[in-house]
């Protein structure tokens, strides 16, 4: 077996589902208590994953009464994770439509520092004009901009990120010469989005540059991962053989309180659609639906959900039961062996490399999967037994990039 | 007695002195590893310092081959202090001419919420061209223009901190309601510099917000501190009487290898001269020096140091003697006995509150304050035995800030 499968912890409060905080094992206040993710992330290294992941918007989501709303800030809680794991990758959104290549840029070169090489930046371009009203702007921008200045920003980053060659520091402290400093350059940047003289002020980091993510998916986010993303995550759910779904999801999350009215009014938001015109126990409308090329944000997420419900003839009932633990995610359930089944029926059959886990519950979640599963998926021979490098990428199996500067003509 | 004294610990790489990285003892490389800034944290904490900060500019300051350039992202490096600290507080500059008060905000709300509510914000505007031309300007904005920006930014954020009444989080698992809906509200600001909706994604923090701190001195910056600042970092050079000066300095920094002809270069940049035309054996020809209101950064540096040269008639090269240890700020020297009496002197004599710990050498210059000048104050009731609080406002004997949304009609 040459191919190594990748495992990523998505991980998100106590749990994915909308209702986990309500268990009486949750805590409600665990999305700002860094204990609770400190937790979470020695598991996923007791478990040898190649990483966990957060993913973010800069605004407020979701309704602050009906679940945890808000966020530590990512790359403050992936810092407070790395001063406390040896080995873990550490991956977090930040949005290239609402921040600063220059800012961006370092705060990411900084964590891949402090973690020794451990950083993940899943790129995103942030869909939504609620998150657009919190940087001066009425509406999101269109999302050929939004990819447009997102495919500039990695490119200012990278540069800034090989401003510094990797031999730039000497420390000769005989001769007073701390660095070579033809070797640190400006990068001189003026494009249509951004000017940006440089150099950083932080040297090349231990991986050249933080991991490279991205998971939109629509023709845009997929002409963009291809030119930049070194890892992508993605939500599919037709890969249908060997699939087993988590069908009593519904019932549990009729269990734990979950609301139809909230998750319908959630639903008919996604779609733009009034509430009233989706019933519950009809199939979804989808001659009312937008197309997909109406969407401004998440056209991924829309053309996803729309067609679980269209190939499995949902109702909006049974389609909100199926969002409630994975959004749109594909879920199971079965003893470990069956879920380790699951796995590697996707691996090898050619539809992945590794996978997200994305617990429903957290931590319980996460240490059924680390303890429960990953040893079956050892014993096989699908998945490390112990770390072989130290960085994020070398999890991944990639090279450290090369930096462009020493590649140009002095 | 019932004033305490407040003691800062500013830190910057292996000391405030040019050449402290050419030290036997000094690492070249401590300025990017968050393990000696871990060990300084610690070292600062076993002396109960009230807290530690960290200076910063969104550039590469100073030039790499002669000492070492660029440092981790201040942001980034407080999260990494507060997970392996308890009580001391953690203060960081960041400027509001290059940040988004969204994502700023958020930041310092996160980092209180991981540190427990020490975390600190040094509220710079940010001087130099140099910094402009990494966020798409030729030239930094009017003083005026930064400070007015600057006092709009800080109304944004302290509005997106109490965005979040304190008691707005329930956590009521049985009803099924997280937060009280009604105590988490937009802030929608319309400015002339911000247009942001809120409300903020992270709930109000263990101080309410991060200490506000600021630094400047002009006529602006003391306006701003004024309206702003919860504590105010200055440098003093006038109050003559008492003062202990380190007079060898010049032999030392001759010593450790500093350059005259790089610090001449320095000095002709920040009053914008010629070079040649400081003679490193004659005066400072202060008659060829531009008005502070001619300087469109650091004016109240500018004038500190020419009112420094002109009262003790210093020679070019004995001002950047001067300058080599604290650039400006007061350096003095003696026997811990000697060192505490001039900062009592000061504190009794009604010049400040507290005192900004610059060691030129780190971390021995922390020891040594911490280890031998820490106790005597101790010993003369002038400094605290043990920690009385738990977060920085504690320390700094401040009450936590009221929410303004609890005080507005509902």
């Amino acid at each position: 077996m040459t191919r190594k499968m990748h495992l990523n912890a998505f991980l998100m409060g106590v749990g994915h589902h909308e209702a986990s905080w309500r268990l009486p094992e949750s805590d409600p206040y665990a999305s700002w208590d860094v204990k609770h993710f400190q937790e979470l992330a020695r598991i996923a290294e007791r478990g040898k994953l190649d990483s966990i992941f957060f993913a973010d918007s800069p605004v407020l989501q979701g309704h602050p009464g009906r679940r945890p709303a808000g966020k530590l800030e990512p790359t403050v809680l992936l810092t407070a994770l790395a001063v406390v794991t040896e080995r873990i990758g550490l991956i977090a959104t930040a949005s290239t439509s609402y921040n600063e290549p220059y800012n961006l840029a370092r705060r990411f070169a900084s964590i891949d520092h402090v973690s020794g090489g451990r950083a993940g930046w899943n790129i995103v371009t942030t869909a939504g004009a609620d998150a657009a009203r919190n940087f001066g702007l009425d509406d999101v921008p269109a999302h050929r901009d939004r990819y447009e200045r997102a495919a500039e920003f990695v490119e200012v980053a990278t540069k800034l990120w090989d401003s510094w060659a990797d031999d730039a520091v000497l420390g000769d402290k005989e001769a007073g010469v701390h660095a070579d400093a033809g070797k640190v350059r400006a990068i001189n940047h003026h494009g249509r989005y951004f000017r940006v003289d440089g150099p950083l002020n932080v040297p090349r980091s231990p991986q050249g540059y933080s991991l490279l993510v991205q998971a939109g998916s629509s023709q845009d986010g997929r002409e963009f991962a291809a030119r930049w993303a070194e890892a992508v995550f993605t939500a599919q759910q037709t890969l249908t053989e060997g699939q087993t779904f988590y069908q009593d999801l519904k019932r549990r999350t009729a269990e734990l309180g979950r609301d139809p009215e909230y998750a319908r009014r959630q639903l008919a938001e996604r779609f733009g659609l009034d509430p009233e015109l989706l019933r519950l126990d009809e199939p979804l409308p989808v001659e009312l639906l937008p197309a997909e090329d109406e969407i401004e944000g998440a056209k991924s997420r829309f053309t996803l959900i729309v067609d679980l419900a269209k190939r499995e003839n949902l109702t909006v009932r049974q389609l909100i039961g199926r969002l409630g633990g994975g959004r749109g995610h594909r879920t199971f359930t079965g003893t470990p062996v069956q879920v380790a089944d699951a796995i590697e029926e996707w691996f090898d059959g050619g539809a992945a490399d590794g996978f997200n886990i994305m617990p429903a519950v957290l931590p319980s979640g996460l240490v059924a999967f680390v303890d429960k599963v990953v040893p079956i998926l050892r014993e096989r021979g699908r998945f490390r037994t112990e770390y072989t490098g130290t960085t994020l990428r070398d999890h991944y199996g990639l090279t450290r990039p090369a930096n462009s500067l020493e590649l140009s003509p002095v």
